[in-house]
């Protein structure tokens, strides 16, 4: 039986075809059965015989019926008895929320994940888009799936960028656009497609980095660090390493800078051992005092330095936006490898990118944010000088984080406890544990402390409540 | 010996500190060598000693030279005896263009990897990015990483529209978004992490997604197909595959669409054989006479169907957002392998698109590109009767290309030879031989044209070349 419902939205022909489509899944209409013919079916339903045409058109097409010439229409011989239309969910208008971890009420999150929305420049953004895309829309490129690469243009301005404010010298060719650190390394993994794949990392080191390793099968080592970064000589001779991921400018979470003579060493041991180092310079341009230290990738004389840099520090974390610069000599051999990929980067927002890098508010934007981070460092520098509780922060430069040295005699428990209480007072503090390569290599008294996301107004408050969580 | 420059757009202390480095580097000022102080340098060339201070202090930051407590500055003992400082091709003002097949003078290509420009909706883009970057701007989420799975309010979008359009019906949960079908395919792999990947391809097939797989070491075996789509009685039981990765609505590139019953005997299949049918859904909006089948993944009463879709036929190729649906009872599985990744999908785009999709916009730009496509097929069909070698055209309703099949005496040279002459005449065909898994089983008599990025006003001109081209 089919009726018509003139309220419902969907047309006559849709309402036909779904109830006859029905009534076949739910085996009320048989293998094999004869169905009523379309002028019939229009008398007796009163509607066009046009519309019962279009509804057995689509069942048809679709293979629940059959015209057999002449002769009218026949339920298909479905090849297996079938189950009763499943049920499933329906979307829903309130859909199910990811799950956040929010058992308490966190008004100062010191996370380096995450900024304050004030940093967002959206000005500037608005500008170069409504540019871009008016230049854009009428080219050829709009509508053309993308070389792997990325755009030229792009490519062209990052390239002269990196010479300004990295000291690295490189062409345009050497660039590709990627849409984050995880798929750059993902990308060089593929590209060298070891059967054993090895690396070696700094200990402790950037979880995201190590994830993509992981998930690449690679066997994973880890070189000691000390003040002056990576300790190369202490894993010389021990195994061949595809890659040395490190963080020369900053490492990652220690904040020191690696000094110039393991530079040469390292890149040395590149050589001597033809492995390649990737230098993740991920907050580099972020450097408060001096102007920042020129890449390791400045100084890579045997061709051994794959750079990896990023737009999300200074525009913002969702966009989205990386790049790898490769060593000349393995250059083509990469592009060959990849040359039935496409690009995943949004071309419009490649073309933004590239006119805020040329206009100069690229720069003017490192300036700026080089200014708030040094104003939100020095208040948790100067708050934490009021503590009762004798605390030390990282020696620290760049970047959005720190991390604090408790007294020496402090332990894991001591350490906890000092994170639930900032907790309970709405600070949430991070342990500094899962940096590090396994748990009893990781100082018992060092806390991991973000300020990206805290506005300098709110910095007093939050020293307030650790004051009162801590010291009480 | 340090000259300064005024003309030279660095300031002083760069000049100062590039030229010590340099000195440095070339071995003219020798490791342990005590250099001037601050005060007699600043003295010597005329500056203030604060801008020799800033020059000494970043040549210490970086390793070069040491300062002894009130005894001066040194040179460092560097490692190892360096190269002089490289020569490193600069970046150049007009840098090396990615190279182009262009060896004749192509007026059309009958591509199906591009559009004609006119066809990027940048009014309604624009539009909604507008107010999109309004709104997010003074929001959390564009300074947060995004969590992997994408936004939720796009995922709601999609669910919403795929049970439209689609007849699929998920929850926002089981959607995650992508930038591109080779990166859907990609997290699938990783996903099943399978010792021995195998996959079960039709033939002929997509050759971007058959790259992913080859990427991702997977065994790739064929499946083939008649005009009722893929024929897994052939292959029943040869072996176990993770994948069957198939085009049901719109076969890749032969054109016809997958019967019921052999849709049923597929998701039978996949059932009693534990395998995961990758159901990839790429242009199946693009029907122009009867409304769209709706996709397989609508009966995947098994839950066995892993749906791809994407938003590049419709919004613009360079776009990049796609998206996988999952069976929901893998969802969790999946979320959980890939939580420590990021979404690599530009976020305001996200939140463009959902608005785009909320506001029915996208839905009357799918009937308008509907219209457009159907013009360009019938106007081609027509043109192609006029010729005096009989040319027949795949059967064809949807999508934005065709296949010619030439005479059945026609071999692979008649193939080529048809291929060159239209080139000679402007115009671009392709064969259709690369998407067979191997030579011998694709048709000798078979050219591949797309007509995405050929107007309208075009097609009776190239028609005409063409015929010049072939009928002399």
């Amino acid at each position: 039986m089919i009726t018509l419902d003139k309220d419902i939205k969907s047309p006559f022909y849709e309402q036909i075809y779904a109830q006859i489509k029905n009534n076949i899944l739910h085996g009320y209409l048989k293998p094999g059965e004869k169905i009523m013919g379309t002028r019939s079916l229009a008398g007796l339903l009163g509607v066009s015989r046009n519309t019962v045409d279009r509804a057995y058109q689509q069942l048809s097409v679709e293979g629940y019926i059959l015209s057999k010439q002449s002769a009218g229409f026949y339920i298909s011989d479905l090849p297996f008895a079938f189950p009763v239309e499943k049920k499933v969910e329906a979307p829903k208008a309130k859909p199910v929320s990811v799950p956040k971890q929010k058992s308490v009420d966190v008004k100062y999150d010191l996370t380096n994940n995450s900024y304050t929305n004030n940093l967002f420049p959206v000005k500037i953004w608005k500008k170069h888009y409504q540019y871009a895309l008016d230049v854009i829309s009428s080219k050829e490129e709009i509508t053309s799936l993308q070389s792997f690469q990325g755009d030229l243009s792009l490519r062209s301005e990052i390239s002269r960028y990196l010479e300004r404010i990295r000291g690295v010298k490189c062409s345009p060719n050497q660039i590709i656009i990627t849409s984050g650190l995880q798929q750059s390394i993902d990308y060089l993994c593929l590209f060298l497609g070891d059967n054993q794949p090895s690396v070696l990392m700094e200990n402790p080191t950037y979880p995201k980095a190590k994830e993509i390793f992981i998930k690449n099968n690679y066997n994973i080592s880890y070189a000691p660090v000390d003040e002056d970064g990576i300790k190369i000589h202490d894993v010389m001779g021990s195994r061949h390493y595809g890659f040395v991921y490190t963080t020369p400018s900053h490492q990652f979470p220690l904040g020191m800078t690696m000094s110039l003579e393991r530079r040469y060493e390292l890149l040395k041991f590149a050589k001597d051992n033809d492995t390649y180092i990737i230098e993740d310079d991920y907050d580099s341009e972020l450097r408060y005092y001096q102007r920042p230290i020129p890449a390791l990738k400045s100084i890579d004389y045997y061709e051994k330095v794959i750079y990896l840099g990023t737009f999300s520090k200074i525009l913002a974390p969702s966009f989205r936006m990386s790049y790898i610069v490769l060593p000349s000599n393995i250059t083509e051999a990469f592009l060959e490898k990849f040359k039935n990929y496409n690009s995943t980067v949004n071309l419009i927002n490649q073309i933004v990118l590239s006119e805020i890098l040329a206009s100069g508010d690229y720069d003017r934007l490192v300036r700026k944010m080089n200014y708030i981070f040094k104003k939100r460092f020095e208040a948790f520098k100067e708050g934490f000088k009021t503590f009762s509780i004798p605390l030390s922060i990282t020696q620290n430069v760049s970047g959005q984080y720190f991390l604090i040295e408790l007294p020496k005699e402090y332990d894991e428990n001591d350490k906890h406890s000092l994170i639930e209480k900032a907790l309970e007072h709405g600070v949430r503090v991070y342990d500094s544990m899962h940096f590090w390569h396994e748990d009893f290599t990781c100082p018992s008294n060092s806390l991991f402390l973000g300020f990206s996301k805290i506005s300098i107004e709110d910095i007093s408050d939050c020293i307030k409540r650790l004051r009162l969580a801590w010291d009480s």
